[in-house]
């Protein structure tokens, strides 16, 4: 079995069994999900015990193409995080060939092959034109690699016209670019957001996916009704019209992304990439800098395909960033 | 299309836009979710910021094993509600017959057609024995049919040799027996268990499938990972390990059943069924009383397939009680 530490971030209680000397609390740097949150605020009791009203969701819907550029709401289709949509899509094509692109975030795979389809990990954006389905995680996790439009919009179109789409996974795109909703509608392309990661509420359960309105429905009545809970409608709904905020943790994390670097560098780690959210390093020793961090309780990404690569998340606060740099030190 | 507010309960939005004079708030009758909600209490604000972790979903499986006597929290999947799993279901496996017992819950049938099955509608249980893919709901949705252990576990038994399944939603059984999750593992035998009813906590967004490991493991891996909020666990972990609140959900679940039935008996309507959470009236004329109670305020369920009944939830309150029986006067 795989090492959980380095399947995917997030995995503290794993962390805590495997280094349980580490002082406590441990400090997270090991996702890409912004550590300063949207405030929540006192929510609601109704949003807990009502079932979500359809014309309250279809109001988040809303919101969100707004928020995305997208023209029609019919194009936005809310559920409970991106995993779920990532393993329903191969559930809902006839079995074809499916390639990604990577090395690139690991939840995309698994669903397909589970689904009947063929699988290929490509190395080139212009080798998904073999497939049917074709999956680009933009920008890429780890490494931050952005594909521009130009590239993306006619491979979308070729898939498109033999039956297929490309899957234009944006979790990452909220504070960085644009992305591709103004597209939309367009044969071929589907696109996914993460909620969580941008507004820091991981745990609240938000995704979207965007697409032409046949595939949207087809998306909708496999999610099943009520599948966003009452409170990811509420939050979501508050926190997606709030460009005020939105604007504010863009320059945040810009800046903390920059003070990272610099620390990283500092300690003798190239930048290999990354975007706002989390900051891909290089550096020969990078596993033993990963057991060194663990044993001071600070929690980063290794990858099990790269031994000398390391993922930091950005630290939420002072106290954070000096603890980091002691470690480093 | 059809009225919503004969197709589902709990379109507060809708029956507001169809009635827009009548006395607000509304009182929502129309569902059978549990009017007195477990305190959600304060939530720690980690569970909405942190990608829920792994090992806490598992000790939420563990605890509704114990909670629906299932021996092994291998054949426990908590999902974001029972519909999306009553949605997945019929993606996971290859096509063939589905039967659903019915009249019932409407939410089942759709997922079967969209996925590619044939379906039938069937009215004795023993009309399942045929298909592939059966579905029951026990006790059934709006009526309360109870169905026997006996009866049902060799007819899971017969679709399980020939690769199929059946399908037991044990939505509305926390309250009234035991279900059948303690004859886990059985080949052709999946639960469902809804926890936003019991708990009068729909908007959270949690349900469980209970079935042998290997049906319980293409479930979970249907789902993806993370598909269950934070809150949600942290929620049903504690929610379902506290059999006193449960003991006590019942007793006044009972009493407040028996008091609506006089109310009911009262007005002339006749009992027809009905659980705990919820009870079906007959009465010649209980559409132009559905209008009537609507006007006042009070939104009841009706169905399009017997003008003639009419489903109500318990009133939470004596306010609620005596508001329900002057608009029956």
């Amino acid at each position: 079995m795989a090492d959980p530490l380095s399947v995917h971030g997030g995995r503290r209680a794993a962390a805590m069994a495997r280094f349980p000397e580490a002082p406590r609390p441990w400090l997270d740097l090991s996702t890409g999900i912004n550590p300063r949150p949207y405030p929540v605020g006192p929510l609601d009791p109704a949003v807990f015990a009502d079932l979500p009203d359809p014309e309250d969701l279809a109001a988040l819907e809303a919101t969100a193409a707004r928020a995305y550029g997208v023209a029609d709401p019919a194009m936005v289709v809310a559920a409970p995080g991106t995993q779920g949509l990532i393993d329903l899509l191969p559930l809902l094509v006839a079995p074809g060939k499916a390639a990604v692109l990577g090395p690139t975030y690991g939840g995309h795979g698994p669903g397909w092959l589970r689904a009947g389809h063929q699988l290929r990990s490509v190395h080139h954006l212009g080798d998904l034109a073999g497939a049917d389905y074709g999956v680009v995680v933009n920008p890429n996790n780890p490494d931050g690699r952005v594909f521009a439009a130009a590239d993306l919009l006619p491979l979308a179109a070729r898939l498109g016209a033999r039956g297929g789409f490309l899957l234009v996974d944006e979790a990452f795109a909220d504070l960085e670019g644009p992305g591709l909703g103004a597209h939309l509608p367009r044969p071929g392309l589907v696109l996914l957001r993460s909620f969580g990661k941008t507004y820091g509420l991981a745990g609240l359960r938000l995704g979207f996916a965007l697409a032409a309105p046949d595939m949207a429905a087809a998306i909708r009545a496999g999610l099943g009704d009520w599948a966003v809970s009452g409170p990811a409608i509420a939050v979501g709904r508050k926190a997606l019209a709030d460009e005020d905020w939105r604007r504010a943790a863009a320059d945040w994390t810009a800046s903390a992304a920059a003070r990272l670097d610099g620390l990283m560098t500092g300690a003798g780690f190239a930048v290999e990439g990354g975007c706002r959210l989390f900051r891909l390093y290089a550096r020969k020793d990078a596993t033993a800098w990963f057991e060194r961090l663990a044993r001071a309780g600070i929690l980063t990404r290794p990858f099990a395909w790269r031994s000398d690569l390391l993922r930091l998340g950005l630290p939420a606060s002072e106290a954070d960033f000096q603890r980091l740099a002691a470690a480093l030190s």
